[in-house]
């Protein structure tokens, strides 16, 4: 006879259909919960809901947000002649936590994956072409992903956007700060050694 | 100014909160949520809450069920006259699975840990002496861990159970299946010298 608790197997399901989390480790979360006080698994369900019911898409530069606009967009001491496209909104909060950019930004909301069945049109590219039209926007800083895809982004983007007078700019890559030169690979050295700056 | 969105802070809150994840797998996780769909926030969030308050402990053994009795304890195939004690529901999972055990289980819900501040009157042990005391149990297995706690919760059980008339066994230890001597601990390869068994 199987030892069958129908609740505790939807709940592990739900752990196990997660990003990075295996089938052991849900079953360790969804029983952490079940010792857990009901008040706890109450406040965890009503976050979920409540996130996902509030959290939607900054109607100007695709960035999450609680409000019609996000924080960045609604702050009017932001410089608004600098774009920083990234892939995801996630990035946005890693130049947030840097506080070093004061501009706008623009999330793409992937990159273009032929092979995954992604194109231009799939991305929020059109609402970043309206919003380089407008007269104040000076500076686009494509800011994808040093990845295959991230690259062929940027270089589709460079295009575009070069057709349109104003200036594109790419993330600066090269050894991170605190790595250390013995353990870099190839391909960011070479990016470093093309990227060298006169000091 | 923080890019601030308070419910995205709250359900990261409630992943961090949970054992093994650390700060930035909950900020994935969370992420993740707020890109999933509605419903399948809603369906988590209900998982969490239908789980949480139709799981409960056995009246009997103390094991998880959503009835009165757990599987076990309902199904009239089973041996009552074995009882194996072990420290937490998800090691009847474990046994269940092994397919191999026939008997009854009894769930401790801990170990004796004077250091935290747990002793024998915070673990089931009272259920358990009163269960043993029925003339139809002839053997308790202790199934607890192999850890400090483990091995002083089975000696103290042990003692106890002893002036009980009842037989005490404790699960054998020794090399797992599969695993190489050359990579075997020293404790492990003692108890599996001192657990040698004539073939």
């Amino acid at each position: 006879m199987a030892y069958n608790l129908v609740s505790l197997n939807e709940l592990t399901e739900q752990f196990a259909s997660l990003p990075g989390i295996g089938k052991k480790t849900a079953a360790r979360l969804a029983f952490h919960m079940l010792t857990a006080s009901p008040e706890k698994a109450k406040r965890f369900a009503n976050s979920l809901i409540n996130a996902r019911e509030k959290i939607h898409f900054c109607s100007v530069c695709q960035a999450l947000t609680e409000e019609e606009l996000c924080p960045v967009c609604s702050d009017k001491k932001r410089d608004k002649s600098v774009i920083c496209v990234v892939e995801e909104p996630m990035d946005v909060l890693a130049f947030e936590r840097a506080r070093e950019y004061n501009g706008l930004y623009h999330v793409l909301h992937g990159t273009i994956s032929p092979l995954d069945g992604i194109g231009p049109d799939q991305l929020k590219i059109r609402e970043l072409l309206k919003r380089v039209a407008e007269p104040e926007v000076e500076e686009i800083i494509i800011a994808t992903n040093p990845s295959v895809e991230g690259e062929a982004t940027a270089a589709y983007l460079a295009r575009l956007l070069k057709q349109m007078s104003v200036k594109v700019s790419r993330l600066g890559f090269g050894i991170p700060i605190g790595g250390a030169l013995e353990h870099t690979d190839e391909i960011t050295l070479q990016r470093a050694i093309d990227g060298r700056q006169e000091i």
